[in-house]
């Protein structure tokens, strides 16, 4: 799992820095997670293979996190996809997007919408589960957990073969399920698998508020994103607009247990946002700034 | 005048290339013409003033002639505009906009419809005139011409001053009119004043097929600027995609025999662009590519 910034800055760009997105590559395909303005130029930009994304996922309806899902839908169409594409996103979304396309796409979309106020399974398949979790902002918004599922067992094949177990059951091997012979005789499981390894999660809190509230839904996360769009001399703009501070977001990683804390969002006052490393390492050790380009090795 | 280019590639940005956008400046105030996505990141990047943009014109409503306009919008609110702003477009376009917007802007958006396959006065002031006029193109299209008045005559002030012309007649002189003092004399106007410069006039001609109507309005331009997706060798493309090629391009330029033609909207087929050049030189001998960052002075 390889989490990539296509854009790192808050509402207005600014010295370079795009308006947020990014993408997670979890092996068999990729998730764009938010889409501001620039996206699919940096997408270019850095040879990202867009074309193997299937779900979208768009915090709020805040420009800066979708202005850019527009041309890159145009794009993928232009480019000839014919895949079906899922967008998670508040439902004020669809109306938006139709209203902009003067034709018909050659592919279908079809919007998930994401509940003020909830937290949703939006996808649950053997490889993946990616839930959705409502953070404090100025509109609807939520944060986004991505689990990529690892942790089934793994079977012994010289075990398998000599037991004969039959290859409809192998699903239920790697499940934890015993295997019964035909005589009746009952193999434990722990002879023919062995323990699989532990899931990987990136959890992605976009524009919030500093809330407790999110911890629950952060748990042990290899990754967390937090928004940290000032530092704490501007803690007061912060509460204000209902943004965090560099501090902020580092006292969610620690009190998630988290293995590390990627930080962006940064606003447009800040040119230099070493202060914003500074402050967030004083809490928390594992922290790293979201620039663009920056690729992140989900461990 | 100057003209700056910040982008200038067709339908998919490529090579670095982002969709159309140009600024005019016209000394006092700045046109904003077309705005494909990322136009604001252009703008920072070649440190455009773009809060010295009151008049919008969007040539039609391809998303890569309108998608970066929303992020311009909002950021230009982000920034504390009050001044109102003129949109120029078709009519579809308010709808667009106002879908999008989360909140009430700080500024007055005035909206002036395209009327489809119609030349209409944009425009006309003492130091501007601005007209669009109908281009052919898959959906309805228009170019721009965009004069700088400077042919007013220009007083002799010894002289203005000797004839002792009251100043509410200082205007009329520079229009030609001749002074009759209190007495009845008559002093010419050609006693009183010189002859003005000639206008400077820059025409945008946007996404068309190669048509020869669009002609009359391009007479004497000092700068066209007529798209040139292909090169020759895709001309049936050109054709079926109602684009055209440079030499069509610069056919047009020959037509209207303008001093200086600037050719555009490049297809992503074309990483080299250098055959546009050499095919619209053959045909025109002044004749410069667009790229991101170039700036045209118009004269």
């Amino acid at each position: 799992m390889t989490l990539t910034i296509l854009g790192c800055n808050g509402a207005l760009p600014a010295y370079g820095r795009f308006p947020t997105c990014q993408i997670l590559d979890v092996g068999a395909e990729m998730f764009l997670i938010d889409c501001g303005e620039g996206a699919q130029i940096k997408m270019q930009q850095y040879k990202v293979r867009s074309n193997r994304v299937n779900h979208v996922f768009i915090s709020h309806l805040h420009g800066d996190h979708f202005f850019g899902l527009i041309g890159w839908l145009n794009s993928q169409a232009l480019l000839g996809r014919e895949k079906e594409l899922h967008i998670y996103a508040n439902e004020k979304l669809k109306a938006i997007i139709a209203i902009q396309l003067e034709w018909q796409l050659p592919y279908q979309i079809i919007y998930h919408d994401l509940v003020p106020n909830e937290s949703q399974i939006l996808l649950d398949t053997d490889k993946y589960e990616v839930i959705s979790f409502p953070v404090m902002h100025s509109v609807p918004t939520h944060g986004f957990r991505f689990t990529v599922k690892r942790n089934k067992r793994m079977m012994i094949s010289d075990k398998v073969r000599e037991c004969e177990v039959p290859q409809y059951f192998y699903k239920k091997l790697t499940l934890g399920f015993d295997y019964e012979k035909a005589n009746g005789e009952i193999i434990k499981n722990e002879i023919l698998t062995t323990k699989g390894k532990p899931n990987l999660v990136y959890a992605y809190c976009a524009d919030t508020l500093y809330t407790e509230t999110i911890v629950p839904y952060l748990q042990n996360c290899n990754l967390i994103y937090h928004e940290a769009t000032y530092c704490n001399d501007q803690l007061d703009k912060a509460t204000a607009r209902m943004h965090s501070t560099a501090e902020q977001a580092a006292n969610i990683a620690k009190l998630s247990n988290a293995n590390q804390l990627v930080i962006g969002h940064y606003s447009s006052k800040y040119k230099d946002i070493s202060g914003h490393l500074a402050e967030a390492n004083a809490v928390f050790e594992h922290v790293v700034l979201a620039e663009e380009g920056l690729s992140i090795e989900v461990k």
